[in-house]
This record gives C-alpha cells, sequence and structure tokens, in this order.
C-alpha cells in the first residue's frame, strides 16, 4: 500500500486503456466509424436467440461452446477440433497472446492497424516491435505483399499479427506471403480475418500445413452481431487447445452460442449483406474518386479517404456537424485521412453529401 | 517449429485445463452438481433480453457496460467507478490475475477452494501458495476465521484469494478476517461472493478503507443468470480502471447488459429466490444430521456432505445411478465426501430418497 498505485502492477497503471469507437447514445447519427453492419443478422439466428431466452437461463452454457464449433467447422471445412470459440474474436487474440506470447515475449505487426494489438501486448508485459507500413494510395487492387522485412521480424518474434484485410485501408494480404511468414517464424502467425468475407483470400486451407498459423474471424462485421460478442479462431488441433486453455471457463453464452450457430448456418443471409455492402463500397469509393479524391482500393466494410492538406480531423468534425460520424485516428502516419465505414446506400449517399468535393 | 509444442508455450502445454462440472445434454438427470439456482431469472430481466434482440445486434455494445453499472451502483451503493463488469465473475478473477500479479507473480488461497484460482494463476505463470484448510465438520455456524498463516502469506502476495462462502464447505470468512488480511498485505485481497447472497457477510462496505480490496459477484447463483454470464467486480476506482483496462474491449453483450440491469433492478425476485434456496438447504441438512449424517454449515447454494468411509465418489457414482448427478473432487482432501448444489424441494426429495441412511 507504500506505491502509489496500491496492487496495481507498474506496467498496468502507466498503459493507456484500448480505445474503442465512439458509441453515441443519441439517434440522428449516420453512425459510420465502427465498421458495423448497416443490415441486421439472420432472422434465424434471432430466432434461435429467442428461443435460448425461453428457459435454461439458469443453467451454465456448454463451456467448450460444441454445437456452435460444429457449425463453424461445417461452414469451414475443418475438423472441430481445429476450432475454438470466443466471446469476440478479440478474446481469441487475447487467448493468443496468453498462449503463445507471455510476459517479456515478442510481438510483431506492421502500422497502422487495429490498435487492440498493441493494448494487448502491453497488457501482458510483451515487448512490441511495430513495423511502418503506411496505407499504399493505390486505386489498384494491390497490396498483396508485405513489407520487406516483417519475414525477418516474424523469425524473431513469439508472435506476427496480419490483418487481412487490414485497418484502416482495407488492404488484403496475399495467401502467398502469409505462408511465408508462417514458414520463417518458429512463432504463431495470426491472420486476422474480421473482414474477409468482404474480399481478400482466406487463409483458412493453410492451417493444415501450419502448425503455427491461426486465423481468426468475427460474427461482428459480415454477420451483422457485433452486439452479441462472437468469434472464432482456427488452427491445428495442438494450437486450438493450448488456446481453449486460457480462455474464460464459460466464455460463451448460451444465447451467443445458439444465435451464432444458426448464424453460420445461414451463409446465404451473410453473402447477401456482404454483397450488398460491396456493391456500395465500389459505387462510393468510384463517385469520390470521380470528385478527385484518393481512395485506396479496400477489401473490407470500410475504406480510407485521403483528406491530403485539410488532415483526417477537420473533416471528421466537418462531418460529425453534418451528421455523419466516422473515424478519424490521432496519429501521425494516420493525420492525413479518415476511415469511413460502409453503410446502406442511403447513409452512404448521405455521407457523399456531406463530404462535398 | 522445432519445439514439440509448436508456438505454444512451455507452461501452457504442461498445464492442466480447468475441469468444469459436467453439462449433461441428457434430460432427466436431478443437475445438482454446478450450484445452479434451480429457478428462473426474474421475468423484467427476461423481457428485457427479447428487448434486445429486437434491433440493434449489429451494433457494438457499450464498451463500459455502463447502464449495468450504474444499476450496480445504484443495488450495492458504491460510486459508478467502483464497479466493472464482466463476462462472468470469472473474467474478473482473471482482470485481477492480469492487473496485479502477473508472470512470476505470488499466489496464495486456502485449499480446498474454486479450482479456477489455481489454473488462472498457471495460464499467467504466477507461483501459487496454497495453504491446507480442510472442511470443518461441525454444524455449528462457525467459520468466521481464516486459518493462522494466511495473512502472513497475503502479506507476502502479489494476489490473496479469499472465496467466501468457500466451496465446497460452503463456509463463510468473516468481515473482521478480510479486512485483517487486506491490512496485512501490500497486495491485492480478492473476496469472491459469488455464494453470498446465500449467507456470510459481504465485504462491499470495506472497499472505501482499502484501496487492495476486490469484491467479486456473480449474476450465475442468486440471479439465475449462469446462462448469460454475468459477474461484477467492486473497489476503489484506481483498481477498477486497472481492472478494465486488461477486460476483454467489448466484454458484455448487449443482451447480457440489458439483462443484467434488469435483472438487478428486480432486487424482490432475487431475494425471495435465494430464500426459498436456503429454507431448502436448512430442511435438507437438518434431516441428513437426523439420519446421522455429518453436514457442515453450509452458508452458500450448495452443502459438503461428508460420506465417511465410504469415501465421495462411491456415493456420487450410486447417486448418479439414480438420476442425481452431485459433485464429486478427485482431491485427497476431499476424498470424503460430495458437493450437493441446492435444487427445488421435489429434486432434494429424489436426493434425499436416492442417498439413503
Amino acid at each position: 500500500m507504500a506505491d502509489e498505485h496500491g496492487p496495481v502492477l507498474d506496467r498496468i497503471a502507466a498503459m493507456p486503456g484500448y480505445e474503442p469507437g465512439e458509441q453515441p447514445r443519441g439517434v440522428g447519427l449516420v453512425k459510420l466509424n465502427t465498421n458495423e453492419n448497416p443490415y441486421p443478422p439472420s432472422p434465424r439466428a434471432v430466432d434461435a436467440a429467442r428461443a435460448a431466452l425461453e428457459g435454461g437461463l439458469n443453467l451454465y452454457p456448454d463451456p467448450s461452446s460444441t454445437a456452435l464449433r460444429e457449425a463453424a467447422s461445417a461452414c469451414y471445412r475443418v475438423p472441430v477440433d481445429n476450432v475454438v470459440a470466443g466471446n469476440g474474436s478479440d478474446e481469441v487474440l487475447a487467448m493468443a497472446l496468453r498462449a503463445c506470447v507471455g510476459q517479456g515475449g515478442r510481438v510483431v505487426y506492421t502500422t497502422p492497424t487495429y490498435s487492440l494489438y498493441s493494448t494487448l501486448a502491453a497488457t501482458i508485459g510483451a515487448r512490441t516491435r511495430e513495423l511502418a507500413w503506411p496505407e499504399q494510395l493505390s486505386d489498384e487492387d494491390s497490396g498483396d505483399g508485405v513489407p520487406e522485412g516483417l519475414a525477418e521480424a516474424a523469425a524473431d518474434a513469439d508472435l506476427c499479427f496480419v490483418c487481412s484485410p487490414n485497418s484502416p485501408s482495407g488492404r488484403a494480404v496475399s495467401l502467398e506471403a502469409i505462408a511465408g511468414l508462417a514458414r520463417a517464424s518458429r512463432g504463431l502467425v495470426l491472420a486476422d480475418e474480421a473482414y474477409i468475407d468482404f474480399g481478400g483470400s482466406s487463409v483458412i486451407e493453410l492451417i493444415g500445413e501450419h502448425d503455427n498459423l491461426l486465423v481468426t474471424r468475427s460474427l461482428s462485421k459480415s454477420y451483422s452481431l457485433a452486439g452479441m460478442r462472437l468469434g472464432l479462431g482456427l488452427g491445428q488441433a495442438g494450437l486450438i487447445d493450448a488456446l481453449a486453455k486460457t480462455k474464460d471457463s464459460y466464455n460463451v453464452s448460451r444465447v451467443a452460442a445458439t444465435t451464432g450457430q444458426a448464424a453460420l448456418e445461414d451463409q446465404k443471409w451473410m453473402r447477401a449483406n456482404a454483397e450488398r455492402v460491396i456493391d456500395t463500397r465500389e459505387r462510393v469509393t468510384a463517385e469520390l474518386r470521380a470528385r478527385g479524391r484518393r481512395v485506396p482500393a479496400s477489401a473490407a466494410n470500410f475504406f480510407w479517404l485521403d483528406c491530403g492538406r485539410e488532415g483526417g480531423r477537420p473533416v471528421f468534425e466537418r462531418l460529425r456537424e453534418s451528421g455523419v460520424l466516422v473515424r478519424y485516428f490521432d496519429n501521425e502516419m494516420l493525420g492525413g485521412g479518415v476511415r469511413v465505414s460502409v453503410g446502406t446506400d442511403e447513409q452512404m449517399d448521405r455521407f457523399l453529401e456531406a463530404v462535398g468535393d
């Protein structure tokens, strides 16, 4: 108690917490800031959730989420013991750090990327190496490779994060590049495929070849279930077993497990919504480019809008005043733009009007 | 990849996972093995869950679970910044280890107790010190103190778990004893009050006096919400801030948060069910004692049945054959008994019949 922070570890007291995108309580804002899906989840998933409320809430869920994992197994064509379920894919990312890194371990990733990676590493006391990989401003669908030096850095690391498609650029990394990282490294290569249903090539087919490859999936984006918290980790059985030891013991509720199972079983609904989002993304980016704006090709349900000399913050503020909420990052490398989630066509028309020429 | 475990840390590969109580898929068993509440949750809580499904599942939840924490604040009469919400109190226990212990840190607790404590310590790579404290077999409501040596051990530890009422004994620890531990230690004293609504004195009123005291609460037992995954941590704001940095970013779903809020607001429902469980517990333990059985006084929604020379396992097996599922622990100190959750009066009559004289 003599310590300034009481019983809290110095490094936890010193670290900033993760800053999630704003979740405004008010209504009326066009919310394009946290990469949510503007369309509702499958009615079959909502029906399943409703049924789960009709009895059994007093009983613990299946700690292994077996039925949910069986649905994922069928959907992604992998054995059921290659799947772990999480309370959002964020929990699966945290499991990976606990199982494969530990305090003092080494984590590598390119920046900018999902800012939770650095928070998770700080939480566990791992050392991070960040390789600058500025958002490329090509309009072409490129971004297959990874920056020079990443394979070398991964070879020395306990965990290498690869977000594909990446945020905030929407740039996808090729299957070959991720396979190369897995070959180069003794540590874990974690392919975060939260946005993969909107573009890019999944590396799930590679997990049989690499015992150090973990693929994470989210049901928050393409399945429209951000509010339910559901994610998956896919990898070889030994790796999955290790991750499962580090999860919360009953980490997926009865309601979430049932909902996720039904959502995975309704691929048609998910694909239809993903295609609508892709179509809208392409229409809006084409329109912005026609206005002379720089918008890199995106494989995700958002895109990066280069704001040039004006910078990201003023554009963010101007849009907010017009009732359109996008995300601005207070980061040197990202100072020059905003990330815009793809909403409905109607919402994006409001965005296009507000952003001006 | 040269390593035997691939990218997995040696200590994770070597540790056993947490063994939850059996969740049988079949029906017909009287399930008295995982301390669930036999009564349903508040209809107001279920209505709130249903309403949460009607829209907004595509949107992220409030990452801070503000409305849920406000309900807890009103219920437990503490400031809202003294409350953190978790995906079950298990997540709050894990947060405490991440925020206050870290790899190589020291954790102390008496045994037998909740077996997750040792799993969580192993996950994080902490060292554990276990002080044997056999279940006392007094019929009297005693168990105020803590074993000699615990305060001394806590003084040297980064975290001291005190489960009150404890499992599997149902023994409660006094407020004075926990205050003494908090005074003696520089580390965190974690009072796990998962079962407190069934007996014992809460130490929530002490958190203002000790910056190193954390109280955890579960909505799984007294609120009948094991299937929804909801828990709380209560402590001073600095401690709670630190814990919140180590939680999953959106750890409580929209449905769970809304359900938990409504459940906390319906104290009358919770108290009525807790009283029914307490009445049944007292009736059944009195009946067992009248048959000459040894049953220590319990302040929880379960009790420990001393099985004497026969031992716990044969009794567990005999009961299971009769369709009654209790919990048997494969542990030397516990070899001589079984833990029996308190069900409905009807369920307990089946248990009394099956257990015999």
